[in-house]
């Protein structure tokens, strides 16, 4: 996942319309983030905070909150609440992939350690839910939770899925539910339900942040064979090397049967990779046309993005939302 | 923490007079605990839950809701929650600790790896905020998820406390709060409040749980230096080797002062051990009388426990209870 290091148009303009109350989110992050009895916390916290990141979780919520005409304030603590939860899931990632780097600084679990990277994200975890509880909504916690069961669920899905050939789409698609589409649609979807939107607008925006967020995660594995490195930020192949089962590499290895299998064994499922192996997976990914059609399944949840926000109150904040569904897939151009 | 597993007999005496609650919380946690589409997470959740442990916090709730009136159902779900939450703490903790057993079989982050018991432990701790907004209350939320945060804050002071001799008995009370007392209170508590107890009787509650929980920990730590491995369960030594500052050493560290202060820098701050030390510190803890005024101070908090159950309904639940809080410095004699 990296939207949050991309420079991403309608996100800025997201960013200036929401200017004021994303002051509030970052207020209650910063006071909700310290612990009067371990100074550490804060230190972890803050090395991720403060890096920046998009904070585009919080948006969602705040612009779906505003669209439906909620002036607050409970929105700005949701706003806070989903970056919370995305936080600790970036710090147990982190763990879990034995990452260098997050957000351009060495990630958490190499300043200080996994130790400290485990308990930190179990407390803004919890902080999250004390956070959501003065909301006073119920149903805003089931949706909360359940996202949250969602995403650990399909982190061990990954886990598990890893390095296994016959991972299936379906499995892909759990799977990017759980590691982004989760977060997403939860956010859009509180922020329609604080605002006591009707329920087919709650459902919409519940749509449009599912989509969005696979939408957003199938370009990123396209990216990761055939990107830029310099528009995008990441290296090229990374998946690959990884061994990660995404969606390019899932249609070609279908396609290929028998002809491509001792390669994809030897690289994925054994991990021996050697010089030359990543040209060779770019090749058999173009060969069965696998970049394209999968970069058609991106587009088709864009716009399946793009239709939910029909449902929901026109204006200027509900453009922006369509025109981010619009740049997650222009990227692939 | 091996409360778990200990032969109790007010415990077991609980676990009787329970017996029908205790069964219905053990069915939620088997259905809760499922995933419908990653299977590791059942597998590593049932190697712990299946080797048993006491189920001593979900019998806490339990008790309190009924020794308050309250015949049900939401105290099975509330129990169900609180036996989660330790759940997921364990998985963390074992990964925390680089622990090699638990319950008497090897730990899930050896049979498995640390990834799993982040995960599996991340997808516990979301259920259980699922499964506690099924009991529909706000307050007990709040509850819960503040005993969540202090759990954690204790484990990362129990984190950067570890190996520093400056500790005080402040900051052991705080460590033992969160690894221990935390939870405890909150299940004595959320028990009462479930059953509408009025709130000097949910701060009664909250009292026994919190007193109990601190002298069992104290307790806990005594035996470490002086207790008999055959009768606990526990490896006599086991906290002075991982150089954890419990209260018998935190007192005679502040009483040796200077005359001992190498013996203490070489073996707990730098941690070279060699033979001959556990026996040298234990000498040393008699020297300063450190184990007796620990005992003293386990008693102290054994009798806060029972003190506070003069407030709430009498009866062969409320024994017990005060049972319980004789039975875990009886161990000390």
């Amino acid at each position: 996942m990296s939207l949050d290091n991309l420079t991403v148009k309608p996100h800025d303009r997201l960013t200036e319309a929401l200017a004021d109350e994303l002051d509030g989110v970052g207020t209650l992050i910063r006071t909700r983030m310290a612990s009067e009895h371990a100074p550490r916390i804060p230190e972890v916290t803050a090395h991720l905070v403060e890096a920046g990141g998009k904070r585009v979780r919080p948006i969602m919520t705040l612009a779906a909150a505003k669209i439906c005409g909620y002036e607050g304030p409970y929105h700005v603590h949701l706003a806070a609440t989903v970056e919370f939860i995305h936080t600790a899931t970036l710090l147990h990632d982190d763990v879990v992939d034995g990452s260098g780097q997050r957000r351009g600084r060495p990630a958490a679990n190499l300043l200080w350690d996994n130790k400290s990277s485990v308990l930190v994200g179990d407390y803004l975890f919890a902080r999250s839910f004390q956070l959501m509880t003065e909301a006073g909504r119920l149903d805003v916690l089931k949706v909360l939770s359940n996202a949250s069961a969602v995403i650990a669920e399909g982190e061990v899905l990954q886990l598990t899925a890893a390095q296994n050939l016959s991972t299936t789409e379906e499995v892909y698609l759990q799977v990017v539910r759980g590691k982004t589409a989760a977060l997403f649609s939860a956010a859009t979807q509180v922020g329609a339900m604080v605002a006591d939107a009707p329920d087919e607008i709650v459902e919409a925006f519940y749509t449009y942040g599912d989509a969005l967020g696979v939408s957003f995660q199938i370009a990123d594995d396209i990216l990761d064979f055939a990107g830029d490195a310099a528009k995008t930020g990441k290296n090229i192949g990374d998946d690959f090397r990884e061994r990660k089962l995404t969606l390019p590499l899932i249609k070609a290895i279908a396609a290929g049967g028998d002809a491509d299998r001792d390669f994809w064994v030897r690289t994925i499922e054994k991990g021996k990779q050697e010089d030359g192996d990543l040209d060779h997976a770019v090749a058999l990914l173009k060969k069965y046309d696998a970049i394209e059609q999968t970069r058609i399944e991106a587009l088709a949840w864009s716009e399946k993005a793009k239709q939910a926000l029909k449902a929901v109150p026109q204006g200027e904040l509900t453009d922006m939302l369509s025109e981010l569904a619009d740049y997650v897939v222009e990227r692939l151009h």
